[in-house]
């Protein structure tokens, strides 16, 4: 794929791509629960359990947690490996939804320009998605997006779905997707926590991680997204800018079921909220909204392409997350999201944009400041 | 579309239409928790309140419940204003789910045999999906079974997603699958129960019935079958034949990223169920599944189209829900419906087949007996 886009001087670009600072290892390390990085004697490998239904000796407690979590150059060999030229990395899940509203505030600021400095050793070839300190309060928040402005290589920010703790309907979110949108940051929207473990069932344990990873992301983004859109938050943020994790989770697939049951919905047509003005869910996949291609498949990219257009695609890889099982040097789960993409675009322009030229336009990558 | 679909003689067919048969409403009439039917003073009109979340004032207690819900000749008519030749009848959710054990069994036997006469009454115009006695015990529910041979309009049946309790990847289940399979009875999988009201969030009421309506249920369908698949349900019975509602809820979509997380979970894996002989979901979607064509717009419909085949959706109007909130004697949930069909299909043969030839041939309707 890098000879293709070289054709044409576009590079290709990774806006879904995590790390693990050191000093966010050392505060997982620091934790005796959830979130936390710990080693399960007999054994010593250090293993990283995100999410309390990774728990257990089924989903063999989490992962490893090696050098491709917080070690710069891993993730550099990965990106020459696979032709990224650009990557634009952020703090992976669950950032700092845990932490104590005094501490939030300065742990966020020391991450943002911890992994600034990290982008710094590589320059030209990373930026990223800064980290809020959500925990904290409103305007703890809005002084961190503030001083964002002094971090050459930010742009944007990741945000998980709880928000300040009452999800991204929340009306005291407002001022804070204000302050993002006047400053340009788009909003990376990420999963972390899924469904409620009830929803899959006595046997869940014996399907491994599939279930909460393959349908409990995308459907809480899917839900994260809607309350956003149902408490109008694109019209009163009109020019917020949200780049949607996981393709959009489904919302391009259920936007037209979306929008007939707001159409037909007695009680907001009864509060007058059916009128002229109403922004659609259609319009917000054009105009507010942006989809990495990390969906492993073209079914689903075709869909996203259709709901957003192809000019709002961007290709994305998740690593360090779904590395081979075997020895592969090359990752599978990053050939399919690239397969994906050449499969729903051809390999004309239109792919070469996906791959990153929408990245560099949307992101202002060549623009270092 | 009359017009269009006699030009080569195919029908057009309803495959996702409820009814709500009398001794069904006097079940529901009967009740005093929900699912119930009930007047709420002052007012006298009778109202159906099928889920926990919508008895509340802000979802207006439900939904009146008029003849639409229970007067065949009203399907007739509605049937007649939009053009379809035949409805392929079912009962709505949420069946006989909440039925003590000892009842389950005789109620459904009534009410199946109450659907079949009212199909006679309109010969060549009606056929419908039985319901089973789930909440009663395997050997009843294969006794049902057998029965359903008796009933000449029976084409398949209705399921929703709690299966005998422990969900639809129970292994208890698989009996009953093995004799549908046998006697070429396909599942019409539906939703009921969405999804704990928890991840609606604080401002859920003021968004009416839309969360639960366009994202539980097809949140709900989506985790079910995967739930099938990864139960190796249609390994297990390879003949089994499942049409998923509101075109597999967002199966199409996700089924990238379901394979992409299969294939790299190291515990399955570690049990060797990564083999060779694994049936994966697009072969599933290829072979087992069916899908209507409830989407209500064309880039979802695309999707369900490139991963299960153009043969195998099927137009549905989900009747008698998303009534027009004015008075439109044509329904615009009927209409987005064909749009999507017309629009993802042409206008051409395949749009004729999706909007009544693929039924015809998949549920035999042609064959009055």
């Amino acid at each position: 794929m890098a000879d293709e886009s070289a054709l044409i001087g576009s590079p290709v670009v990774d806006i879904h791509t995590h790390v693990y600072p050191p000093s966010y290892i050392s505060l997982l390390k620091s934790r005796s629960s959830i979130p936390y990085i710990r080693a399960f004697p007999p054994s010593e490998e250090l293993r990283l359990v995100i999410l309390q239904a990774e728990d257990t000796e089924s989903t063999s407690r989490g992962r490893p947690v090696g050098p491709e979590y917080y070690d710069i150059s891993n993730k550099i060999s990965f990106m020459d490996t696979h032709g990224i030229d650009i990557s634009v990395i952020s703090l992976a899940n669950p950032w700092l939804d845990w932490l104590p509203p005094e501490e939030a505030g300065s742990v966020a600021q020391n991450i943002n320009y911890e992994v600034d400095c990290i982008c710094a050793q590589h320059p030209g070839r990373l930026f990223f998605f800064a980290t809020l300190p959500l925990s904290a309060s409103a305007p703890i928040v809005l002084t961190e997006i503030a001083r964002l402005k002094s971090l050459p290589h930010v742009r944007g920010i990741i945000l998980g779905t709880t928000g300040l703790g009452a999800g991204l309907d929340d009306p005291s979110l407002i001022p804070i997707f204000q302050a993002l949108a006047a400053a340009s940051l788009p909003i990376f929207l990420h999963p972390h926590y899924g469904l409620p473990s009830s929803v899959w069932g006595p046997r869940a344990s014996e399907y491994g991680h599939v279930l909460p990873l393959a349908l409990g992301f995308p459907l809480e983004t899917t839900i994260a997204v809607t309350r956003m859109i149902l408490s109008d938050t694109f019209t009163l943020v009109p020019d917020l800018q949200v780049i949607l994790a996981h393709s959009g989770g489904t919302l391009p697939f259920l936007a037209g079921r979306i929008e007939s049951c707001i159409e037909h919905d007695g009680y907001l047509k009864a509060e007058n909220k059916l009128g002229p003005g109403r922004k659609t869910v259609w319009e917000i996949l054009k105009r507010n909204v942006y989809l990495d291609a990390v969906i492993y498949n073209e079914v689903g990219l075709n869909a996203a392409i259709q709901a957003s257009g192809e000019d709002r695609i961007m290709f994305g890889t998740d690593h360090p997350f779904f590395p081979p099982l075997r020895d592969e040097k090359e990752w599978a789960s990053v050939g399919s999201n690239v397969e994906a993409i050449n499969g729903a675009l051809g390999k004309g322009e239109n792919a070469v944009m996906a791959m990153g030229g929408n990245a560099l336009r949307v992101l202002r990558l060549e623009d270092t400041r």
